[in-house]
């Protein structure tokens, strides 16, 4: 496969190379924050937000804000050859003294990758389908809201639908309700309107459910942050995921139920087709 | 600050130098676990059982156990001058494909720091004063009762901590369990007995509370692991937390409540002696 471009503290480095220090509590302790971006022709499509809601997270669990992030990343993507791409973009605290007390002052390590990814207008992944996860999301979590570096629950939840015959996993919060996936927020077609879980579920602020919010208003779409339940997710017309790097992608079935018919529905097709467009025109 | 003694995949390294690669899943997704050992005079105190639970962990996620683990962590103490050390074992899921999927075959990245610590026949540390985190612990979590490198829940409530002027967070589980702190476990004496939260309350199975399980029958103390609330905690007549660098430390306060005589009770001082006897004894 394609070696991915690497930039360590905005310095292009060697793919295969040696990066960070094993002592960096990116490594010991995932105290970090990550963002990953779609590249598109040089461009990052909402790089803006992306960089707000990383903005908003450092300053929240105190690591400073390198301001050079949105030009290392538009650098990083311009040193790739990739037309599509992602961009993973993820800042840890760097290196500090031995334990769980942070340094003072913090030097944060930046890691940008980029990897090649399908062209946005071809035909992009039909749909997916989901197991739900045996663990729950914590939605009452210290790092509730934030996209940590701590994603040991995500991997493994994803092993474990795999094993399921799935392609993803679905998390429910402590309360039974529906919350995200490992990679993806959720949206479900409920009486002709949108629901997706709010952040008080465990779901992250996604750039692309914010996007989709967007869509839906001006496709004249009902869209409400609300908690729902499994039952209503099974019983729902039409569900979707959502993520930086594929959009809205139909959810084909959850455990052994069927969604809907089991393909994509009309407001699927409608908000993916909006979204694929509102990406060209931006990222030309 | 003396350096640590790093190893990686079993060499010894430059502590200043650059020792992982920043595609690592142990970077981006802490995608791995942890182990915190006791080295003393070139022997790590119970070395078996910390190996044994880290195989039993890596095992659970999939992650092969390098058998050499053992002789790594000896030898990368061996080459530290200190006296009292602390050994931080980690096991990555090292390079994979990006996003979360795991690779085939797994090559996983070993880091190993050591870092000294004081003397344990010394004074140690009097007493810890707990702050109650705002954020619950998931005892529910795909990765539940698995040191893993998830740590940003740890490094935030710590930091929580300290802005309330206390030595660490005490979690509660998402049903109002008391479950350990970011670093410990906890125990409370009740009645004259110990108790300890098991873990279907999110407190993972300590080596050194296993201990004092062992010195509590060996001194005719009772010990049971049973869920209780920060009401019983407020009410004990003494509290202490363990891990492997510390043993047991008496816990002072919680929040702006004293526990017991707000310095180290009787039960406390004779486990935390009967540890430090203990260690001395196999570690001399």
């Amino acid at each position: 496969m394609t070696s991915p471009v690497v930039s360590i503290n905005g310095e292009l480095r060697a793919a295969d190379g040696l990066h960070v220090s094993g002592l960096d509590r990116g490594v010991l302790l995932a105290d970090g924050l990550f963002e990953t971006m779609r590249g598109r022709n040089g461009r990052i499509f909402r790089i803006d937000r992306h960089m707000t809601r990383l903005a908003a997270g450092l300053s929240a669990i105190g690591i400073p804000m390198p301001g050079t992030l949105r030009d290392w990343s538009l650098a990083a993507l311009g040193a790739a050859a990739h037309q599509d791409a992602r961009v993973r973009l993820t800042v840890t605290r760097g290196l500090g003294p031995p334990g769980l007390l942070p340094p003072n002052p913090v030097r944060p390590t930046v890691i940008i990758a980029v990897w090649p990814i399908g062209d946005i207008a071809g035909p992009g992944l039909a749909a997916v389908s989901l197991h739900v996860a045996s663990g729950r999301r914590n939605e009452r979590a210290m790092s509730a809201g934030l996209k940590t570096l701590s994603y040991t629950d995500g991997v493994l939840a994803l092993i474990e639908a795999q094993r399921h015959g799935a392609d993803d996993a679905l998390f429910l919060d402590t309360d039974d309700h529906c919350s995200e996936t490992t990679v993806a927020n959720l949206f479900a077609v409920v009486d002709g309107g949108l629901i997706t879980p709010p952040a008080s579920c465990g779901a992250l602020p996604g750039i692309t459910r914010s996007v989709v919010f967007e869509l839906a208003a001006a496709l004249g779409i009902r869209c409400d942050e609300r908690a729902f339940g499994i039952e209503d997710l099974l019983g729902a017309s039409e569900a979707f995921v959502t993520n930086s790097t594929r959009g809205p992608v139909a959810v084909s079935r959850v455990g052994d139920r069927a969604i809907g018919t089991g393909t994509s529905g009309e407001l699927t097709r409608r908000l993916a087709d909006a979204y694929r467009s509102l990406v060209l025109r931006e990222c030309p």
